[in-house]
């Protein structure tokens, strides 16, 4: 199949590429490399440092005798993603392009409208093209979690309502978004979501959890092999914040009173979930929404495994709760139903002690890089917050 | 009171700001004449011509004492609207600055994206220049009945659920738009409704059905205090391409059976429903939703009634079913809810017999300057159509 990988650089972009190619699908990258501007404008960096797209491709071709085709471009150019598509004649897209940091979005003013003309108008040039160029092709977009972010009914899979008629319509599951980030992909699943029903499209938005792991039998192939680790306040994620704080001794910093549920999943199940969908597309017109995570848990008890895994390690670490800087209810159910994607097969990979000693392993391996000035967090969500005001 | 109108050139904007000044509040008009200049793009004129913003601004002092200030700016540009925000000191923002076509916005892939860039990118700089300058004042934005066009459920106001604890949570009643633009309507709501909830701003989302008339007290003072009408394809509405059907002869075009239900309102009714709105600020940190219009009829209904206005004026006319250009169910239920906002005191103006014959003979009056060649739909919103191919 010919799978095109959009944002193929980045922590799910460049391990999903490797998957597809293993398995011998013919798979292109695409990059603008924006991720990596954001951190050298905020000065941060990922825990190992990340080879140049060009070099694992190339790296891939010799470890594997496979070949990844690469382009450079930028979905804000309608004219490279016309071109990409006429091209290649994807099956499936992978789109992966987007600005992924909610604090990124929060910051000011310019970032919040960044995001939002980033992700929003890449998206639309992304569906007229394959519109124009490949309308059979079927999109998988990342969507997340956190644009049900505060919701406390129950939240259903997919996007349909029984009409008084018996036909179905589609809408969307009441969203109540936490960012200016998670706004924007709801703009975009009604953007696809027009686009499926008006023109035919076919598409999959894939409902995430927080992603956690950075191994796969593919990163293990070479050191130069691997993807991003982040643990700073801009990328990073809660539970890579607490391994690295842990390996470095300081307190496991949890916001507000940590009793919020969050999803999880390993980056493993991620990989699978999508292969998943690759393997059984919606029909023509479908848009699905699939919620992706194998687990639950709360901030607080994310802190505790981290912290009796370590304790077991040797490492002896407090837990601190700082005010939470996002505006956020305590004590939220989330009586999500689990994911429609399992039911086609997946055997999840869990966060057990194991796997949590095995990371604070590899992390202990890379201490000396660890920065702690990136473990708090700048941005604050509210009006009140002086950390707003720089807009 | 301090009133700020955006989009002050347009057909709603320059009335409304005329009634508030008149009202002796202190008016700001800014616009970037953006609607004018896709006039000239495709040629199209509204039946009568407009004089410039300037010239009525300047005719309003002459005729009636008061002054309206005036500032041509984009919301595009943050500096801008950042710097009225300051110096003005708003109290009352009334949003108008919209690309305001659903035809335009499925035209072309470049007007897609321009209309959700204005649209949304404009309303981003304009929250955040809120919160920056005033953020007390009560943003009044006009939303659209047609966000919600294609569902048969109930449609209530407002953006409220209950949650089991007893709290409410701000959540929209599930949307199905029917074009780019409505879409941008959807976008903009989510990011009004979420800096109301972290910033504690303060909005009123007008969702209004189709606007009919163009005469008010203020209109009436001189001819070039007039307001724009518009009977094309772009900007008209199907009850202004009706009148000037009738007028010029031509059969009255219903775009498939007709019998979609859609709501209407005069246009002295939507400026008192924004004056009401204004008067009753909702609290900080609230976003409201109001339905706004005071009657619904069926396309064929509405046919029926200009073809029977049309005979009593000695206009015999036949009415023609074309081809839906659009996407959208037949024979839709239309259970909305009456405007909470007529509550407050409306006494609505409704579409008689009398005010159709009087905008007949209105139009009449101006029937050598009718161009029919705009009276057929252009853009067509499928796939499968020719139309949708200029991307």
């Amino acid at each position: 199949m010919r799978i095109l990988v959009l944002g193929g650089d980045g922590y799910l972009g460049w391990p999903t590429a490797m998957h597809f190619s293993s398995e011998g699908d013919e798979v292109m990258v695409v990059d603008n490399f924006s991720k990596r501007q954001i951190e050298l404008n905020f000065g941060i960096e990922p825990l190992d440092s990340i080879a140049t797209l060009h070099r694992r491709v190339a790296l891939w071709k010799e470890v594997t005798g496979r070949k990844i085709h690469l382009h450079v471009g930028d979905l804000l150019n309608h004219r490279f993603i016309y071109k990409v598509l006429e091209e290649f004649e994807p099956e499936a897209i992978l789109h992966y392009a987007e600005q992924p940091s909610a604090p990124y979005s929060m910051w000011t003013r310019e970032y919040a409208v960044y995001t939002q003309h980033n992700n929003v108008i890449g998206t639309l040039n992304l569906l007229f093209a394959i519109k124009r160029h490949c309308p059979e092709a079927h999109l998988v977009k990342l969507g997340t979690m956190g644009e049900h972010g505060r919701l406390a009914i129950d939240r259903n899979e997919g996007y349909s309502i029984n009409r008084p008629s018996g036909r179905t319509d589609g809408v969307s599951y009441p969203q109540s978004p936490g960012s200016f980030y998670h706004l924007s992909k709801i703009h975009d699943a009604y953007n696809i979501n027009f686009t499926c029903q008006n023109w035919g499209l076919r598409a999959t938005d894939l409902a995430q959890g927080v992603v956690y792991g950075f191994e796969t039998d593919h990163t293990r192939l070479h050191p130069e092999l691997r993807t991003s680790f982040h643990y700073d306040d801009i990328f990073g994620t809660v539970i890579n914040r607490f391994l690295v704080q842990a390996v470095a001794g300081s307190p496991l910093t949890v916001y507000g009173q940590g009793q919020k549920p969050r999803s999880f999943l390993n980056l493993l199940d991620t990989i699978k979930f999508v292969e998943l969908a690759v393997e059984n597309p919606p029909r023509p017109g479908e848009f699905r929404v699939f919620n992706q995570f194998t687990e639950v848990f709360t901030v607080n008890q994310l802190a505790e495994m981290v912290r009796e895994a370590a304790r077991t390690n040797g490492i002896e670490v407090s837990i601190q709760h700082l005010e939470n800087p996002r505006h956020e209810p305590e004590e939220l159910p989330y009586p999500v139903k689990p994911a429609k994607v399992s039911e086609l097969g997946l055997s999840p990979h869990l966060l057990s002690a194991g796997l949590i000693t095995q990371m604070l392993d590899y992390i202990a391996g890379a201490a000396a890089r660890i920065n702690p000035e990136v473990f708090l967090p700048r941005i604050k969500w509210r009006q009140d917050s002086k950390m707003t005001v720089m807009d």
